[in-house]
C-alpha cells in the first residue's frame, strides 16, 4: 500500500455528509484537513466560506504566459444508510479484493484526491507545474452545489481559466480510459389531472365521471410511440445528428452493450427508440421519463375509490440543440391536446438546463485523450454521459470555459449505495493521469 | 319533535364505532339498548354473540301461514374523523333545518330504527304484526360484515325466509320513493410492472431500459377505447341488455341527471360510455377504474429516478351475466398481451362477487312499492345501484332468498363523512313504510 492510499483513508474516515446538519463539524473538519494537505504539497490553499458548507481552494504560483487550470472535485459525501447493508463500516476505509471500500471513495473524494497527489508528487519532483493551477473543492455538490455558482459569480476574475478539470463521472469499463465531452440536458414538470370534488366510492360513480388515474395513464402512454419514440410534436425537430466518427466509436465502447446494460441495472431486456443502438440511446438521443405517478388508494388491499386527482413527474433528458424552454412549451401543448374534457389539467414546469458539448478533437480533448492513454496503457474512448452535470453548466456559464470529464468511477462501484468501493488500480493511474495532464495541457500553449 | 325522535337520539348517542377496539364497550352497550327497544315494542329480543360485535335478534310470534320477512340493519357506525369538520358533536344528535344531524342518523341507526318504530305502532294499535318478523341488526357491518355470513350459516332454519328487507340504500332525491332491485357485482385485480433490480437514475440509463411507470400507463390507458367503452376482449359479452321499460324509467329519474351528478361528485364534466345515458352507465354497465396507481418519487420537487417498479389497483363494476372470474381471466389475458417484453408483469387478483338482479315486478316487488307510494305520497322509482352490497349476496346464496332495497337516504346525507345527516321527513316516512310493507307483503301470502 503506497503512502498515498493511507492519507486518502484520513480523508475517507471524516463522515463529511453535507445533507446532514449534525455532521457540519466533520465537514468543516474535512475541509480543513485537505487544506493542511494542499499546503503540505507545496501549494498555497485556503478555506473559503459560503453560507453553506466552505469550498476549499489551492493555488500553486501563476505565471504569466501558461496556461490556467481549474481543478474540481467536492468532499462531501452521500448519506450512508441502509447502514446495516455495508460489508465493512462506511467510514473505516480498507482494502478488500484489489478495491478500496468506503463512503466518497469514488465519489468523490478518492477522484479528486488522485488528482493531489499527482500534483504532489509533481511538485516534489520537479519544484512547479506546468500549468497555473487552481483546485476548487466543494462541500455541497450532494445536496445541488446551492452556493457554487454564485461563488463563482463573485470571484468571476479570481477563477477565469482556459479549461477545467473534473474526475466525477465514470470509465466505460474496467482498463478502458475514458473521455466525456458531452452531457444531456434535462426539462422537468409536474402535471396533476383532478377530477371529481373528493375521493368517489367506484360503484356508486364509476361509469358516469372521469377518472384521473385513467386519465393520467392515457396522458402518459401517449408521450411515446409503439417503437418508443417521443411521440411529442417537434420533439426532435432540433435534435443534432450523430457525427459518423462517433457511431463508429460509441460501436467498439465495452459496457454499453445489451449484457452490460443487463448486468448493472438488472433491467430484465434492453429497450428504446428504434433505430439507435443502447449508446447512441443514452448519449445522443433525448428521452421522456416518467419519475414518479401517484393517486389513489396505494396501501395493501383493496379501496374502491375513485380518486379526486392523480399526479405525475416527468423529466426529459435533452441532447444539442434542444432547447429546455421550447421543449417544455412542446411537453404543455401535448399534454393539454391530449387530455378529454371530463377533467382538469393543472401542468407545472421545474428545473432545467441545456444539453452540454465540446469538441473532444480541440487542442484541449487532444490533451485529455494523451493523459488517459499513458497513464492507462490503453487507447481511450470518447463518450457522452445520459445524466447531467449542473456544475458544468456553471462553469461554462460563469467562466465561459470547457470541461474535460476525465472520469475514474467503474458502472459497480456503488456510489450513493451501501458498499461503495474504487479500485486501487483506477486511485493509481488518476495519480499518473494527473501528472501527464498538466505536462500535455501546459504543451498547448 | 315526535317521541320516536327521542328515542332516536338516545341511540344516536352511543359511538358505536366497530372498527376502533376501544368502542367495543359502547358497541355492546347499543346493541343492549336496542334489544331493550324491541322488547318495549312488545316482540323477543335477544343479543347473539359473534367473535366480533354481537348481533341483535328480534322476533315477533311466527305463525302457521304467514310470509316469513328478515328486516336487516346495523347498528355500528363509521368513525368521525376529521372531527373538526363537524358543526355539531357527531355523538350528541340535534335537529336543524328539518334534519337529524349525527353520525349514524343514516348509516344505518336512523333507517333501521323507523323500521322498529314502524313495528312499534303496529304492535300498539294492532297488538300483533302481520307477517312473521324477525329483526337482525349486525354491528360489523362497516367493518366488513366479517362474521354475520358464517352467522347465517349456522342458524340458515332460524332465518329462513320468503323476502329481505333493507333500508340501508338511497333515494335518488328527495321525495322520489326508491325501489332498488339490482346491485352491480365487483372484481378485483391488482399487478405491479417490475424493471430494472432498483430504482435507476434516469440520466444514466433513460433510452435503455423499459421505465415501468411508463408501461403501466400503458396497461392503463389500454383498458378503455377513445369512446369510453372498455377495449378488453371479450369484456361485454354476457353483458344483459337493458329492458325497455328499465330505459323508459330511468329516464325520468331525477338525481342521476348530468347537474345531479356534478354537482354531488364536483366533477368538472360527465364522461362515459358512449350510446347511454348517466343511469344506464351506473345501473346497467359494467366498468373499469384504476382505483390507485403508484411508482417512483412522489413527494415535493423532483427526483429523477426510473423506479424499478409500479403498482395499479383496478376494479370492474359488473351487471348480469358476467360472471367474475371469468372478467377476471379477461383482464389477465388483456394486459399480459398488451406488455412490452422490456418488463416482468405481475397480475394478482382480489375479491370479487356477482352482480344482484331481482324483479320489481314479483308479488314482494309490488307490495314494497305500494308501501313506498302510500307512505311519501308518490309514485316510486325502480332503480339498481351502482355500488356492490356483499351481505344481499349472502342473503341470497345462504338463505336462498331475495331483498327489498327501500333506500331512505338522500345523496347529501354525508355517509361515513362529517356532517352526516338524516331528514326529519325521511325519518317518519320510513316509519310510515314500514307498517303499509308488512301489511302489503302480510297481503301477498
Amino acid at each position: 500500500m503506497n503512502r498515498w492510499q493511507e492519507q486518502l483513508y484520513s480523508l475517507l474516515r471524516f463522515p463529511s455528509i453535507s445533507t446532514d446538519s449534525s455532521h457540519a463539524g466533520d465537514v468543516a473538519a474535512c475541509a480543513e484537513w485537505l487544506k493542511s494537505m494542499i499546503q503540505e504539497s507545496g501549494l498555497s490553499a485556503e478555506i473559503r466560506p459560503t453560507p453553506g458548507h466552505p469550498v476549499v481552494i489551492g493555488k500553486n504560483e501563476h505565471k504569466e504566459g501558461r496556461l490556467n487550470v481549474l481543478l474540481y472535485g467536492h468532499y462531501d459525501v452521500q448519506p450512508v444508510d441502509p447502514l446495516e447493508l455495508w460489508e465493512s463500516p462506511p467510514f473505516e476505509p480498507e482494502e478488500r479484493g484489489g478495491k478500496i471500500w468506503g463512503r466518497g471513495s469514488t465519489d468523490n473524494k478518492g477522484q479528486h484526491f488522485a488528482h493531489l497527489c499527482g500534483v504532489a508528487e509533481t511538485m516534489e519532483e520537479k519544484g512547479e507545474l506546468p500549468v497555473n493551477l487552481t483546485i476548487l473543492l466543494e462541500g455541497e455538490e450532494e445536496i445541488g452545489s446551492p452556493n457554487l455558482r454564485p461563488f463563482l459569480e463573485a470571484n468571476r476574475e479570481e477563477f477565469a481559466c482556459d479549461v477545467i478539470v473534473v474526475s466525477d463521472t465514470g470509465m466505460v469499463a474496467a482498463g478502458v480510459p475514458t473521455l466525456g465531452y458531452g452531457l444531456r440536458g434535462i426539462a422537468c414538470c409536474e402535471f396533476v389531472v383532478k377530477g371529481p370534488a373528493r375521493d368517489l366510492h367506484s360503484g356508486c360513480y364509476g361509469g358516469v365521471v372521469c377518472n384521473p388515474a385513467t386519465v393520467a395513464a392515457q396522458l402518459v402512454a401517449s408521450l411515446h410511440d409503439e417503437g418508443g419514440r417521443v411521440a411529442i410534436e417537434g420533439f426532435y425537430d432540433d435534435v443534432a445528428d450523430l457525427e459518423d466518427w462517433e457511431r463508429e466509436m460509441w460501436a467498439k465502447v465495452p459496457g454499453v452493450s445489451g449484457e452490460g446494460i443487463l448486468a448493472v441495472t438488472g433491467s430484465p431486456a434492453l429497450f428504446g427508440e428504434e433505430g439507435f443502438s443502447s449508446a447512441e440511446r443514452l448519449w445522443a438521443r433525448p428521452t421522456a421519463e416518467v419519475n414518479g405517478i401517484g393517486g389513489g388508494y396505494q396501501g395493501e388491499g383493496s379501496k374502491t375509490v375513485i380518486a379526486a386527482e392523480t399526479m405525475v413527474k416527468l423529466s426529459f433528458r435533452l441532447v444539442p440543440n434542444q432547447k429546455p424552454a421550447d421543449i417544455l412549451a412542446k411537453v404543455r401543448k401535448h399534454l393539454e391536446s391530449h387530455c378529454p374534457s371530463g377533467v382538469i389539467l393543472e401542468i407545472e414546469d421545474g428545473h432545467y438546463g441545456s444539453a452540454y458539448h465540446t469538441d473532444p478533437h480541440s487542442k484541449y480533448g487532444k490533451a485529455a485523450q494523451e493523459a488517459l492513454k499513458k497513464s492507462f496503457g490503453a487507447e481511450p474512448v470518447l463518450i457522452r454521459e445520459g445524466g447531467s452535470i449542473p456544475i458544468v453548466q456553471d462553469f461554462k456559464e460563469v467562466l465561459g470555459a470547457d470541461t474535460l470529464l476525465l472520469g475514474l468511477a467503474l458502472p459497480d462501484c456503488q456510489i450513493h449505495s451501501p458498499n461503495e468501493n474504487f479500485p486501487v488500480a483506477n486511485f493509481e493511474a488518476g495519480i499518473r493521469m494527473n501528472k501527464v495532464l498538466l505536462e500535455e495541457l501546459g504543451a498547448t500553449v
